[in-house]
């Protein structure tokens, strides 16, 4: 048996240790939150992420990975020196701040909607003259679904949202008014070895990931998105999962962002593709080939916010698999997600269709 | 969340618990063994299978199963006065008993080897003139993997198997030069819906199964076998998962024997049919819609028994998906499984036969 060390015990958590499973894995979790997601899969250590308690045990695993990326690189760092660490840290910390990760995108030549850091509201001023109306203003860290975004529609709007996020380091980002939202995930093993996911399609409900869609349609646009996602990858020396998201504009392909980390858009994965995410992330880290990525029909997701319906009812007819975080419903929380796979994209679309009517959402 | 109480906390313990975390379902297992396979997937009492307390405990589950079939029934009977027990008790109580099991068949008109039922020397010398040579001596009671049977190809071997065998309950049956061995596995609802799936083509060695492929050919062979397995799903009011397993020579198809739980010859459903006997089980027996059966391809299975080889090899190249049971190797014992899912079935045997040479299995 073998040991993956975790920082963070969520969702994420949670799926990665069900994959460790099979492969006689032992997942030990770190996170300071009371009975998350992954009680039941492994061994959690309720502290801080920075306990140095809890980092000398996760020294002791024979690798260590995170599913949360708001972790503090430096504590990290010197865990580092003790244990493997994948995926590596920089892409951590270059993705822990918008501005940085901007600039690698720029570095590698991956085109972006157009941005300007704000440091003061004359800097939003210039902003609002650079980039035009509307913008998105966003904190540099610690945004996740939709968090710390403020849409500048007017001119008039700018001072208010100044005045909600002064304080924290700010960039703001051109208004991308996308026709698809698009996310590639890609995998690296140690040796260099990459394997792409079939591109992923996604649509957003209140900064939100409400369902994806894979293979997504469009030869066009995703040569260039893996394209992209391959100089991340082998530009940042990555081990494990990578997913790149995407906006698309006619044929503009523009990065958004990037996690390093499995991602909520590859859930599909577990019964849609040969190997999950979650296996191959493992794989990969732990040394061992590679699973195969090629998707096993056409593939729908859709994630489970805020309330979780009657579970009977969610797997009658319409052929879609549960998955059940375990997390107490409060809105805005994603609790479970639903899979379906079928042999075409009519049908895929079709069931979709019923199961987001099933849960009203419209 | 709910709670399924599971009797045995083997690696069919164990895979039923992976299938059941997704549900929010967590399994509480009772085992008398050290460390059993189940360890770390679920809380697992350690005591034996009549311990009052433990059985109290399960007592509490909103189900109990059991994945382990030499386990006494009138503990269970007890147990099913307070919480529903599935598969029926009646149903593993008759295949407890090879000649009950026998009976049963022939109640239902489903064909099978000819046997002599045998409690003395003389009932054995009889056999022999009725049956003829060869025939296999088998205890009526707690046999698996090939233990417990006696085959007796000459005259003379007779007096050796009875001194072996004598003090137990033993039942004769003809020997079968079969052609091959298939398996087909149901599910049957609590509302009594069913659903099959592919019949499975399976290779023993040593009395221990060694690989499995399906869809397994041969429709005329998967007709009567399907027909009498709805038989046994109907005659037994049965909820749950049930493996038949059939000897085929020529066309003609006789029963051996079945098992009132998931099954081996079924483990090949995890990556190669749209929902896994592990999910099936528990949706059936959960009173949840079963999910569906259709495979995703043309699916092998190789049982790594004895020696688990290097894990970074076996994964190598060929697609292979990895089951580790965590147990100590032991000659004789089943310790993981492989699996492929491949486009069509010559490049699944091709697969398997490359995975053989690997394992250096002949």
């Amino acid at each position: 048996m073998r040991t993956a060390g975790i920082i963070g015990a969520g969702q994420l958590g949670r799926m990665l240790a069900l994959a460790a499973k099979p492969l006689d894995v032992e997942c030990i979790f770190l996170d300071p939150a009371p009975n998350p997601p992954a009680v039941g899969t492994g061994r959690v250590l309720t502290q801080d992420f920075n306990s140095e308690d809890a980092l000398s045990v996760l020294a002791g695993c024979d690798v260590v990975t995170f599913e949360f990326e708001n972790v503090p690189v430096s504590g990290l760092e010197a865990l580092s020196r003790k244990v493997p660490v994948y995926p590596p840290l920089r892409a951590l910390e270059l993705t822990q701040d918008r501005l940085s990760e901007k600039k690698l995108f720029a570095s590698l030549d991956i085109p972006v909607p157009a941005w300007h850091e704000v440091s003061s509201e004359r800097d939003l001023a210039t902003a609002i003259e650079v980039l035009g109306l509307p913008l998105v203003l966003k904190t540099r860290r610690f945004g996740y679904d939709g968090k710390g975004q403020f849409l500048i529609r007017r001119r008039q709007d700018a001072s208010l949202a100044w005045s909600e996020a002064r304080g924290k380091a700010l960039i703001a980002e051109q208004w991308i008014d996308f026709d698809r939202e698009v996310s590639v995930i890609g995998v690296r093993s140690r040796e260099g070895g990459i394997a792409h996911y079939p591109m992923t399609e996604n649509v957003h409900r209140n900064g939100i990931l409400q369902t994806s869609r894979a293979p997504a349609e469009g030869e066009e646009i995703a040569r260039p998105a893996l394209d992209y996602l391959d100089r991340l990858l082998a530009h940042l020396d990555y081990v494990g999962v990578l997913a790149l998201e995407l906006f698309v504009t006619g044929k503009r392909v523009l990065a958004n962002e990037y996690a390093p980390r499995v991602h909520n858009s590859g859930h599909w994965t577990i019964e849609g593709a040969r190997t999950s995410q979650f296996e191959n992330h493992l794989r990969a880290i732990l040394g061992l080939p590679l699973g195969g990525t090629e998707a096993l029909g056409h593939a729908g997701m859709i994630n489970l916010i805020g309330v979780l319906p009657d579970q009977p009812q969610l797997l009658e007819a319409e052929g879609f698999h549960m998955h059940d975080y375990h997390k107490a419903p409060r809105p805005g929380r994603k609790l479970g997600h639903l899979t379906v796979v079928a042999p075409d994209a009519a049908i895929r679309d079709d069931k979709l269709s019923k199961g987001l009517r099933l849960l009203d959402i419209s």
